[in-house]
């Protein structure tokens, strides 16, 4: 390619667009841990200056904010479109946790970030307190579930809702594509499992 | 107390003994990293010396190794204990869920910080593989109980002892004493759940 055929947003910046570049980034943070990942670390890893890095975000706190962002509002979008479907409650909770494994196989470098935060920023906090809302509303299905008849009613539903998110969220502990036949397959063992599991 | 009234062992040491100062240095890393975490930060939360620290412990690294010893020697005794037993596979494996419910509510600090390694130094390397060994044993646990027709086999055993593990550490990121009514009524639900989902 000469200069003439790169495109004119690429040009400048080597090899990433702006996408990549947080991407491999958000590896690196789950690797080493947001805190100890300087934007020098970051330049190292890419291969590129802090400089060109500076030319797509302004701060190492900008892209923690996109990552969080990301995978915050791909789970939100889940619980909405489930609520809006019109579903019965148990139907609803079981759709929300199928499809958060889709989510969390797909951007899971993103997902990761999110589970392993701390809360030491007030940026952190704010995602925390998004995450806990998703956890709450999950809560609330499942109790109009039980109320429903559909899921058993000895264990509590804020419990329920935490261990359910607890198996789900594991994914990002062992996931990779060759551990697995297929995400779909994944899929419909944890949400058959879980359902089993809960229904009365 | 008097001079004379403090116990010989503590004398000059002010306020910790050893296992107390470790539980405040590994909750201190669970809160801001490992690597984040410096000596002189750890000196400052416990409000002593850095050299009353270097007292009781050699480096940061030997805090890392006493509180990873510690949550996998108890883990690695549960599924030894529940191995010496005698019993049928499924039951063999029901015990070890339930077991290691007491022992992350009981150890959370340092099985949390177990859970979150990195596997960044040759020390991590090590406890991640021997944690491994752990769910290598549960999945084979799993196969057998599969095989004796006690335990579904539309799920992979590899990936029902992954699920189940998942749901069982996720403990960690939410438990308090104040949010069950009892570590044996979260223990109970939990195991209640997940075997009645897995079994045939």
């Amino acid at each position: 390619m000469t200069e003439q055929q790169v495109p004119a947003a690429r040009r400048g910046r080597p090899g990433y667009d702006r996408d990549e570049l947080i991407r491999i980034c958000v590896e690196a943070f789950n690797r080493h841990g947001y805190e100890g990942t300087s934007m020098g670390a970051l330049a190292r890893e890419l291969g590129i200056s802090k400089s060109a890095i500076y030319h797509h975000v302004s701060s190492k706190e900008e892209i923690l904010d996109i990552a969080l962002t990301h995978s915050l509002t791909e789970l939100e979008r889940v619980v909405e479109d489930a609520g809006a479907a019109g579903l019965r409650a148990v139907d609803e909770f079981e759709r929300i946790l199928g499809e958060s494994v889709d989510v969390l196989t797909r951007s899971l470098p993103y997902v990761t970030l999110l589970l392993r935060l701390r809360g030491n920023s007030e940026l952190e906090v704010r995602a925390l307190q998004r995450r806990r809302e998703i956890t709450l509303r999950l809560a609330e299905l499942v109790r109009r579930a039980q109320h429903d008849g559909d899921l058993r009613e000895d264990i509590d539903a804020r419990t329920v809702s935490r261990l359910t998110m607890g198996m789900v969220n594991s994914i990002v502990d062992w996931y990779r594509p060759d551990r697995v036949e297929s995400v779909a397959g994944l899929r419909d063992s944890m949400v058959s499992l879980l359902l089993d599991g809960l229904r009365r």
